[in-house]
């Protein structure tokens, strides 16, 4: 596994916003925001089976997270892998740790807590600047 | 070709950063933050020959833009697409505009400005929230 260069390691640790890029049914690339936690291992996202997100990494398990520092917005990590794990979160642990950690600590349970999961990406390649 | 919403046409017409999400060089997604100018029909990107995102989008033209509103984090904008556009800007008249447009108005000619190409996105799909 690659190492996260200490100079970056900020962005994963703070709780900016990620975007997460996927691919679709024709193998087309889609991006959108997403927030996530960065365990050393595994970058987490939570998301539900209903959402685009969850079919297309069951589909193709490749995927992209860029985070880019909104005080310095040309310092960026970028990690590319695949997400490894999918697993189901129906008591929203991950969900309600992610609301808390980007400033919603009293978020309460989904509409679609039965649905949710976490996706866990796991980094082979890294780029930087 | 799609109609962005009126609701989220700001999120194209302000300076904000946008992530860039192409196809490498086996379809896995890279994504990157990138200065961008929309100018109703294809959203502009400036970068050069020398770089993975010409690469990747002379490979395969499959692209796709998200950006998301720093102050209503919530509120994004994506655009799926080609990029059906690539021409040389040895005057780097774009990535001089872009610079002006994100705050460098003095920017100057840069090193690798015989290597510069300028990326049209066309969007066929639009999701936003």
């Amino acid at each position: 596994m690659p190492t996260i260069p200490d100079s970056h390691l900020d962005l994963l640790e703070r709780p900016l916003f990620g975007h997460f890029a996927t691919l679709g049914r024709s193998g087309e690339p889609n991006v959108n925001p997403i927030w996530f936690r960065w365990d050393g291992e595994y970058c987490w996202f939570t998301t539900s089976t209903r959402r685009r997100k969850h079919s297309n990494v069951r589909r193709d398990s490749r995927a992209a997270l860029a985070v880019h520092d909104p005080e310095s917005p040309y310092r960026y990590l970028e990690l590319r892998g695949r997400v490894e794990r999918v697993e189901p979160d129906p008591g929203v642990e991950l969900f309600l740790a992610l609301a808390a950690r980007y400033g919603i600590p009293d978020a309460g349970i989904p509409d679609d807590a039965a649905d949710r999961v976490r996706l866990g990406l796991k980094p082979t390649h890294i780029t930087f600047q």
